[in-house]
């Protein structure tokens, strides 16, 4: 399959038969549960070990059960990715945030500019300092702080914060450098 | 210990009985191999299993044998680091660069304007994609891997370099976001 | 019905009858084609004549048959909105280039970064002229006409393409500074 | 006369014969007015009907009776055309600020930085703002309106003031994108 | 006289019997030469022997015979000072490059945007090397001179051009960041 | 001796009895002094005179008594030479502020970003102002004075900080245009 599909990458996605075990039953397990294999799996896989060890953290930071909702994990995903101009990023998580929290409209917006999108207190604060970490890292400070504390934000959330923005300025950059296109599938997943 | 030392992160390190039990092997291990505890072992304690999937995907990513030296995966550290101004990453790695290269003059300069500093034409090219990569990520494109084909890099090697400099995107938001401070070992480590 | 909509915009817009004539026809006009008011035709109707004579301008340029086709000023018009970060242009605008393309996967893409669409070398030459002369217009010259004359683009065609650009550098500005709320209809437009 | 200017800009000026008959009148009465044409006049009629649009609009909402007085909408496109560089508008924008506020001093000053200008409370509110939304307009919001009504600005003219930023943001892109000359005359004009 | 003039500068002006003796005489001189004081000599009075100490170094490196011309000199001076948007040095030396050219409308143009202006090749070279220098001084390198040696600059023109942007550099800061206030002279000055 | 050592510039550093008078004498005292020439010294002999005009001026407001202590000029040093990414500032006044602080670790941050380094509040007052000063000249104004003023700053002290920050803004681009490579002593010195 991965033949038939090379503009995914910039890079040849390799064949099925040379990937590490636990990649091939991921491309399994995401067939029979989206009906499509996410290009990224199949993008990454070029270093399948290094991939899996991105994945068992990606998963468990963005997608498993965590001290933020995933709907305001998804939130920050598309605005760091819109931030970063990432398209991969921006697309499938686009249709992560709809999903999660069944108001497309607002996705919409959030993926152009959060500021204009009608969010709640604690989203804005949230959508604001994934903005300024994104944009400005070398200007964040201990004060910085202060609004997510105000809307709610105890350590836990904002270590995970954090690393949910820390983790979409890496991700951008690999599918943007890389060329990875997102699945038509993102496109209208939950727009109704 | 941690107590003690409160003033490694704008976060408190949690005790180490609360810990998940990994996460103290690791600190032990540390103390033992290095004589110190690397505050970020410490300060990302406070979402343990986050913090051992991460370590997890970096160890291997960065430390182990991989497509890169270790030198170049350091020199990538340095100059990305030290372009989004991260004290805890430019210092720490900057010790490692020292250790790997055995050249701690070019370190220093690396970690404030690689441009300025004597590198082979193989590591330039990777200094220089490492910037527009860290500054501009929209902007990037497949003509850009041209470069580093030039240079030797293959489909593994560019797939190292991008996921090397995209973590180092997100390790420098997470500690300059919370505040981490470097242990003050890094700073004369490697230097004669 | 403008009463019922406070939300659109900053400022409120003006009841029907203190209106210019042509506001209120223009209304009714677009009621009829699109069983809508774009909410631009309510908010900007604060200064009914200027808006007119903006309206009168921008429908020149940018709607009427011109020297380029509709679906390549649309194509413009989504790459500066997206780059100015402007929420009522990328969507409304969004939703007018999948409808004179009829490709919404590559819409959605030149919303987020036209480098990572699928587009022709006459688009992806405007398309990066129009990134240009939107973020760095003091930067530009004589020589960066030059590609946009290889892809087959005569005077009439470069003096549209410069309106075009500017125009939306203008309205991006208007419409964001004023909170201008895009209509829902313009959100699942053209997409099926 | 066309032909023996054809430095005024990087696209060739149409012969007269070949003008829709409105733009022709405004050659004439300009040339009455002034004693010269602008160059912007000849520049644009490369497409006529939509310099003609153009002007229509521009001249509405610069020139003629409106809600700020004229030396403020000047003052306002100087602002942002120093920012954004542009000779053309700099310049002749400089001389009609010189002309309606009878202070050349100033004028020079705004010019470069209208923070270091003598300037009012409410000339200052509108410079700022104007910079803000030339600058960053991805970032303003409803808040940044509060220091406009603070010095005294209604509805109306905020409506109008964000179109002539927007304007200038437009004219700043058209006028540089093709290299118009500003006319000697702006250059003295309304010195002493 | 420094009494009845507060304003041109955010500090004090010292009485003339708290100088040092080198500063009143340059006082004296520039009343004697000019008419007036340039409010530069006045305002960094308040450190007289530091003043002094500079201005033995710009005399020399500005205004002696060196070996770019004084006017090559002038046009560096305004293309930096434009950049950083600094009025008094604008101002001030827009006067001096009117005076050393004899083209006041060239002056004009530079002091905007440089690309707009007709220059020659060899300015060219000066003015866009000035530009990079001063938005980008950590990006430029070795292959940056050469522009700057095909257009004829050798060792030591090169030398007083990176002096002189580094120059202005500095004097666009002080002038900026003290508020100076340029002498209503020079706006005039030269241009006819 | 010179040379030897081609490699301290992009510009050939001129032979010894080509040189004025004092510059040789300032080689030898300073080889006298610290067991080697600064490599400054060297590269801007290309000029000679305008070299010693330079250095009478730095030398008297950067390391003769003034009206803020050494290490606090060092400081100011460090972090303008570090935003503006010169390795020759950074690593050599790194040096200087070792020496005058006796503490290396707090150097070293600074270096990077002072921010995350353990300052005094006067320390980051003048910091804070030596960054934005250098990043945005133009957008300073009188009130970014106040917090000077707060921390004990008076008139003369504010002259010679501003001086300072503009000194550094002028030598960074002189130092990184021709490529100054630091001495290696600077790299080790003051570090035990």
């Amino acid at each position: 399959m991965a033949e038939q599909t090379p503009e995914i990458s910039f890079l040849p996605v390799p064949p099925r038969d040379e990937l590490p075990e636990g990649v091939g039953r991921l491309w399994d397990k995401s067939q029979e549960a989206f009906g499509f294999i996410p290009n990224v799996f199949q993008a990454q896989a070029v270093n399948g070990d290094q991939f899996l060890a991105w994945w068992n953290y990606f998963n468990l930071l963005v997608n498993k059960e965590g001290y933020l909702t995933n709907a305001e994990r998804e939130l920050v995903a598309v605005v760091v990715s819109g931030l970063n101009r990432c398209t991969y990023c921006t697309i499938s998580h686009g249709a992560a945030l709809r999903q999660y929290s069944g108001d497309p409209v607002t996705a919409d917006l959030v993926a152009v500019n959060w500021r204009q999108a009608d969010l709640s207190r604690r989203e804005r604060a949230m959508a604001e300092y994934a903005e300024l970490l994104t944009r400005a890292p070398d200007e964040v400070g201990r004060e910085d702080l202060e609004p997510l504390r105000e809307v709610g934000l105890g350590d836990h959330e904002i270590m995970e914060l954090v690393q949910v923005i820390g983790m979409f300025n890496m991700t951008n950059r690999v599918a943007t450098a890389l060329g990875f296109v997102p699945n038509e599938e993102y496109h209208s997943h939950a727009r109704s």
